[in-house]
């Protein structure tokens, strides 16, 4: 472009914008970066930027996305060089202290470690990021960490785009390990699993209530069962649930990776088994870099997020028409008490597309 | 409707078709039945109308889908009925024996079966029903049993909407067992899944390299996992298999049904173990009847169904628009490449939409 507002680096500047303006940052009122900004912040690892980055990206304001476009489509070159891990676990087994235990392992070896915990839940607030820098008070502390909480935003698949671009922002900063933890309900796993390299399942020993929480199908999509707490009075118990899961992985059809997931058993508390957690990953990465499956994973994961995108906007622009919105719940009430037939309720929707 | 075309039992007659019209029943050229009378001959269990009601259901001629509609809404009142009970397996567990000996049991208890077999993976003609039929001989040539292969549509989740659609016709043609067999390949198990009431796993002796056919997560979702070929020199390993399955099931997640499912052996060759299948189904039906989770599930379905056919038909409008598919195939392929990333490729192709 020949723009007089193109800078040295090629970035473009943004459009002017109200240095007032509401919603993105309420509180400080400072005027937005210019991409360039942006890209040079998070280049050089400044946490500062980097946030101010992912909330303009999680942004719902239209005015806000062509620049949350230009500052992905900047820090994108140099993203792809992390190893994404996906944690998932029932409330309980103690997903936050092992990501503490485990996160500071990886920063002890001078990683860098960004945290991304989704919640498909609860639409939370920025404040909540309090909440999750008090569950993990040491690696929030830890200038080699970096913990972000991704909103749950309610949309169909909302939640994992937002989470894969700031992905793409942490490691254009530098991050070498990004954590994608969620919370074990609904579709999040599957969304997480499309966006990471090798998943994680943390339980805790004991079989039967405390699976409860877990989505089925999502102890079969798992990298590595890891048994927690295995610490105390707590440790034969948690040897022994690994003896069965690891019987019952070799009962599962085997993943496309080449790779074999094993059960382990750990103690966040205690610090214990966790470097055989770390070299478990180094062996799934160095195996599947060599037979390919690594770098195909990531491909068919783009292939993957590219219809995911094309289908979200679909349904996005379908479900935020007013006229559909202001409908749509009546409609549905009458299909589940069985009023309306499933057909006849879509296609009294989408009558209301074209009005 | 005041029509004069309006018949006894309220059902509308089409509108006036062509009787020479090609495509559909291209080796007969019969015209269309009436409405009134594809629905009369299914409610009486004729069995070549019923045919002809899946084939219109199933035809992809605009100019069909009022008429498909109207059967469907006609018969839609007499379904529900029936025990769905899907069924999958990898090639060799021996699915089409299965069903041929626990389809005969069925019949020979006074029951009507409809066998549904997805193919996803192929365009079949309708003369591979030939094919069906000889694969399952004895249950091709029985009264009380009728076999239907669902074609594969190749688009997105097509397979699952005629299918579902297919079960409500036999529903009212008096059908009160209904098999949706799945080839266990893709996305056709949780399809299968999203319409039926039990879920059925068949599988053979030992661990290991059968089960790669299964898709991940496939296992975790099964009511009833089925060890097939317990018959032979087979037996003991039959046996053995049963026992690891059965304490792997112990620690998957607690299905929401309150239902335990269970590890079994059969033998579909010398028809041992069926009864206790049989059994099994029944005491699940009588379980989650009385918790009222069998309906809670139906009624789930039908809401799922309503986002599914809206979700569909939102996709197909803008797959199949002719500007895109035209691009489809170049972008996709850039994203699976490398060059070009999945968002600007999404924009890309969504841009074409208004065009």
């Amino acid at each position: 472009m020949n723009s007089a507002l193109t800078v040295n680096d090629g970035i473009e500047q943004p459009p002017m914008v109200n240095p007032h303006v509401d919603g993105l940052f309420e509180k400080r009122r400072q005027p937005l970066p210019a991409v360039a900004e942006y890209v040079r912040g998070i280049r050089e690892g400044n946490i500062t930027m980097l946030s101010r980055a992912i909330t303009l990206i999680e942004s719902r304001r239209p005015d806000h996305q062509p620049m949350a476009q230009k500052v992905l489509a900047a820090c994108r070159p140099f993203s792809g060089n992390s190893i994404r891990l996906g944690i998932t676990g029932v409330p309980g087994a103690g997903k936050s202290t092992f990501i503490e235990a485990f996160g500071g392992m990886i920063t002890a070896r001078n990683h860098r470690l960004a945290v991304l915990a989704i919640d498909p839940g609860s639409e939370r607030s920025k404040g909540s990021i309090l909440g999750d820098k008090t569950r993990m008070e040491t690696l929030s502390a830890d200038p080699r960490a970096f913990i972000r909480p991704s909103p749950g935003t309610g949309s169909l698949g909302g939640v994992a785009r937002k989470t894969y671009e700031t992905v793409i922002l942490c490691e254009a900063a530098g991050f070498d390990y990004i954590f994608i933890e969620t919370i074990g309900v609904g579709q999040s796993e599957i969304a997480v699993h499309s966006m990471t390299d090798f998943f994680l399942l943390l339980m805790i020993s004991g079989a039967g209530d405390e699976l409860q929480g877990i989505k089925r199908g999502v102890m079969e999509m798992s990298d590595l069962l890891l048994i927690n707490k295995a610490d105390g009075s707590n440790m034969e118990k948690a040897i022994q649930a690994q003896a069965q899961y690891q019987s019952a992985l070799h009962l599962f059809p085997a993943p496309p990776s080449g790779w074999t997931p094993h059960a382990l058993t750990c103690s966040a508390l205690d610090k214990t088994g966790l470097e055989d957690v770390l070299q478990e990953i180094g062996n799934y990465v160095t195996l599947t870099k060599a037979n390919g499956y690594f770098e195909q994973r990531r491909r068919e994961q783009a292939r993957y997020r590219m219809y995911e995108t094309i289908n979200e906007n679909l349904q996005n622009t379908f479900y935020n028409n007013p006229t559909v919105e202001a409908k749509l719940a009546d409609l549905e009430q009458q299909v589940a008490n069985g009023e309306l037939n499933p057909y006849d309720a879509a296609a009294q929707l989408l009558a209301l597309k074209s009005d």
